[in-house]
């Protein structure tokens, strides 16, 4: 690529006899109009190059498909590149040939026969958007000497790095091999712990052969061509900044650092901001889907400058699960520690899911169900409320050991790695009642205290067997359930877009949530149209009508489960957020008027507006 | 004060001419088996003093009845001079006769006709600790330069500064005049907005008589005898920094501030931190009570360096209220920011207390009381579970305007100032279920979305009345989940005591809190012996058969309640919390195994003691 008269042709036959990939000169696919235009000196427009990009296009589809080939075009504006390299781009290399104005307008003024008159060139200059990730040829070197460090280049660097080599880092690398990226991997030397795991690894895969491994950091870095794009699938917090400290003296201006690990998104935004003031580029990138997901297509969350974030896009969406319409689930989330922001929630929304259903296995266990027999009714739910936590829920409970269910096996203690929490404290300070997001949490917490929980049943006594809940019930409360809990996850994303300024698309995150990450779900599905339609979910007449239909079940589940001492912390959150929120009159007046009464913290009143605050001196008015 | 020898006769004699009030010497009060053991030449012990010291604070006392006295006493420890000022510490001053043992030992031997051997002096200075707050004399000036250096200090200088006169700055102002203390006062001047504050503050008021106002800080800060002793309470966060910014140059090192603003206590920690640079103490104080509070005795939380708390201690036991043994609701809390994290959690518990009164007013408006009849129902719970928080709600219940209860016309969006935030954050960081609190600061954010509680009610319809809930049920309920809730509470603190190492006492704690602040109550009254006994409260014999008795009510309320789609998101929690801590078997089981499915996680195992971590490759396994 490059403005006519850089020499693309001269270069591309040279390539083609060094490769012996065919050679194709753009121009010649230019329609008869196109070419007549230019001999009148009228530029082309946009539309007039559609279908020319196009059919560029399907030539270089057609040619991949029996091993490859050179094609010279201009491709001027990124535009047009994303046209040329649609449906491939991790197949396509662009070789920009760059000169001055003066210097292409001397090598056009030197040419014969050549249709395009030398005065379209500073149309051509005008047009240029130089290309962020392509090789740079200086068009004042001699061609051969051009023409062998493309191929330099070509062999040797690879195009994009990945550092952190653990169940995460080791699935990704795969998957870019597999999308047919050559690509670096990197990981720490750790002697006695971590030894040649790069070089293990590739050998392990078969995929891996065009793979570069390496533990030694300056090696893994200089194997990348520029600008370098490279991923870090570290653990978040300490390991990450130490990694980024050791690798700031080694990139140069324009590298684009993707960081993938669970960061926190104030620590995402200290880095950007960091990184910047070394002309790195930072994308803070949030990757759900666990070793699976990574593997076969991750929901990606890539947040940060958007500059950065097109110099990655291709190897991104070509990684990331695609949606029911084959788009890839990874989209541009905003700036600064957005796309780690968006993940927190998303996690926070799968705490809640995740104790829904142990609440849900829970019920069913305390009313006499195996873990088969709940299985073959959470089995049943499928066909209306599937999710991939419903499916893998299914799968655990029925796995065996030996002859037991390997779940009651399992210690009751549940684990957490920070994002739940995170998202509470973010619910906390932004002001919204993600409740059930929290008491999922808290769920987790007491799990903890078993020391203490079985000195409690000691003291207190066991709950009995609970009367039979219908499964019916059961169900129907799930469902609204998860309503809400995506109604409250969804909100938070809201209130924190507006607060940081992000101008989050709450409809494409639902959206790039359909597949790939660990909180897909048939619910997920119609999540993108209704929030499309408008961000209050709830009051979208398609849950109204299910909540409407559900809510009774929901109240019944809980208030049985509470009568037979059967914890629901989240459903209970679940219902009583809805009676809440759906309440115009809450006793909120009482707190307003203590707050008053013993801190002069003053209120407002419902009968002139709201406007102005009042006090009441409350002793002095008491018994009056 | 000060050894034998350094000159308290001759000064306290000097200074009794000057004021006019009678002089006596400690020696004289002696009981003769001390003075025959000091003739011989053996130096008195602890046991032999205390009678003496106990004597002189007798006859301190009784001259303060009839105006003041001048008394010389060697005081050495710090221990003889809390006997010594017992019950009177704010009208009490410390004069220390300093100086070296050559400068003493010079002028006993040059004396005649004194019953104690030079001998002895040695001892003397052994045990001599020198006093921290106290007007420091130079025994090598002349008598009469030192008598008129003290009066000067005495009649000029004050003891005690308070900066910022909002609400609680002015009733604390009041409060430390009303026990004798003369006090600088001091608030910003702002033209138009606010202007000769202090000076308006204390025409207003006689007992301010004494006091001093300021609106210059230089001035202010040169008003007091030194160590000065600084109290700030101002706004916390940035307002308090700005303060601190200005008032740092201003003093001298041994200086004491106390923060009594609702800062976050990381804030604490910083702010201690950095004036200890500068050799000045500080004491962040939690201050609860509100404005009567404040007036007439607090309960004070001062954490900080023990030694800065050791020279504010008369000035805050004086002004903080008295639990039922007149012990003052004010002790020593921890260092680093410990008081104002106890402040901070106590402010959480209020929370639920809040919200619990305001879930029973709710449950019994929708069973169709008046403000009257629910005033009537909860005043007669006073006998059996009083707390001011109830009493101030049958105050606002009962409170009309014109012909309506004012408190029909409060608007139902409840504020918050940040505490119960910070303490659901601090519980989600620290793995604490406080869910009851969590749940309370939701319940308010819920509140203020009132445009959504309309449009949602408009939606899906507004609950009816319930069926009639038993006044006993609710009471029961009521008590139950207080139980819950203090459980929870006192749980963050043993939690943060045990993370951060600041060996909190929480009986102590429960008995600061029975007076002076808000969550005063007669259940609160019982903890100190509770929690004394050990600290898992809901393990205490007498707490297990009131929750045992009033738990079926709990479950009842809620049930009845999420059944009338009342919104009882705190009540909830409590018999969640409850039921969740005290089953033994929780499903945190699938919880493990749905982390460990599809991201790895791992799992324990019940079947071996937990120790080894365990993977299952759940797909492979699946349907085996």
């Amino acid at each position: 690529m490059g403005v006519s008269g850089s020499g693309k042709s001269t270069i591309g036959k040279l390539l083609s006899q060094k490769t012996q990939f065919p050679f194709f000169d753009g121009d010649d696919f230019h329609p008869e109009a196109n070419r007549q235009k230019m001999a009148t000196g009228q530029p082309l427009n946009d539309d007039d190059r559609k279908g020319w990009l196009l059919a560029l296009n399907e030539l270089a589809r057609k040619q991949l498909g029996s091993g490859s080939c050179i094609i010279a075009c201009s491709a001027l504006k990124e535009t047009y590149r994303v046209l040329l390299q649609k449906g491939m781009a991790s197949q396509i290399k662009f070789v920009f040939l760059r000169g001055s104005y003066e210097q292409v307008l001397a090598r056009m003024e030197a040419r014969e026969g050549h249709f395009m008159p030398a005065s379209l060139l500073t149309s051509q200059f005008d047009t240029l958007e130089p290309p962020e990730d392509a090789i740079i040829a200086d068009i004042t070197k001699k061609p051969e000497q051009i023409v062998s460090e493309i191929m330099e280049t070509l062999s040797k660097k690879t195009e994009f790095g990945l550092i952190g080599l653990g169940v995460m880092g080791k699935s990704l690398c795969r998957n870019l091999a597999h999308h047919g990226f050559r690509i670096s991997m990197y990981n720490r030397h750790a002697p006695g712990q971590e030894e040649h795991i790069a070089t293990d690894f590739k050998n392990e895969f078969p995929e891996l052969r065009e793979a570069l491994p390496f533990d030694d950091l300056q090696a893994f870095v200089n194997s990348l061509q520029a600008p370098r794009k490279i991923m870090l699938m570290v653990p978040a917090g300490k390991p990450t900044d130490l990694l980024l400290e050791e690798l700031l003296p080694l990139l140069s201006e324009n590298d684009v650092v993707i960081e993938g690990g669970n960061s926190h998104y104030t620590d995402t935004r200290k880095r950007g901001e960091l990184l910047s003031v070394h002309g790195i580029l930072f994308v803070g990138c949030g990757v759900s889907g666990g070793e699976e997901g990574a593997l076969n297509g991750p929901s990606l969350m890539p947040g940060g400058e958007k500059s950065a974030y097109r110099i990655v896009r291709p190897f991104l969406e070509a990684i990331a699960a695609k949606d029911g319409n084959r788009e890839p689930c990874c989209a541009y989330i905003g700036p600064e520690g957005s796309g780690h922001f968006v993940k927190m929630v998303h996690n926070g929304i799968e705490y809640a899911e995740m104790q829904l259903l142990a609440e849900v296995y829970h019920i069913f266990a305390k009313t006499g169900r195996s873990p088969d027999q709940t299985a073959d009714i959470l089995g049943s739910w499928k066909a209306e409320e599937n999710s991939f936590l419903l499916e893998i829920t299914v799968d655990i409970l029925r796995t065996r050991e030996d002859d037991h269910w390997l779940i009651d096996r399992i210690l009751d203690k549940a684990g957490n790695k920070g994002t739940g929490n995170w998202t509470t404290i973010a619910a906390a300070e932004l002001g919204i009642p993600a409740t059930m997001i929290a008491s999922s949490l808290f769920a987790r917490y007491i799990s903890a205290f078993k020391d203490d929980r079985e000195i409690m049943e000691a003291t207190y006594g066991q709950a009995s067997e609970t009367s039979h809940i219908d499964k019916k019930t059961v169900f129907e409360a799930y469902r609204a359930a998860r309503l809400v809990n995506h109604y409250q996850g969804f909100r938070l994303l809201r209130e924190a877009s507006a607060i940081h300024g992000w101008d989050l698309n709450l409809s494409e995150l639902a959206r790039i949530w359909t597949n790939g990450c660990i909180i897909r779900s048939s619910l997920m599905e119609k999540l993108p149209a209704i929030l499309r339609s408008g961000d209050h979910m709830l009051l979208h007449p398609e849950t109204v009508t299910s909540l409407k239909a559900w809510k009774p079940s929901l109240s019944k589940l809980v208030s049985a489960c509470v009568e037979s001492a059967v914890p629901v912390p989240v459903f209970s959150e679940a219902i009583n957020f809805f009676n809440g929120f759906s309440s115009a009159h809450l006793p909120a007046n009482l707190i307003q008027a203590q707050r008053d009464y013993f801190g002069a913290h003053t209120y407002r009143r419902n009968d002139d507006g709201g406007e102005k605050i009042h006090h009441t001196n409350w002793k002095k008015t008491k018994g009056s």
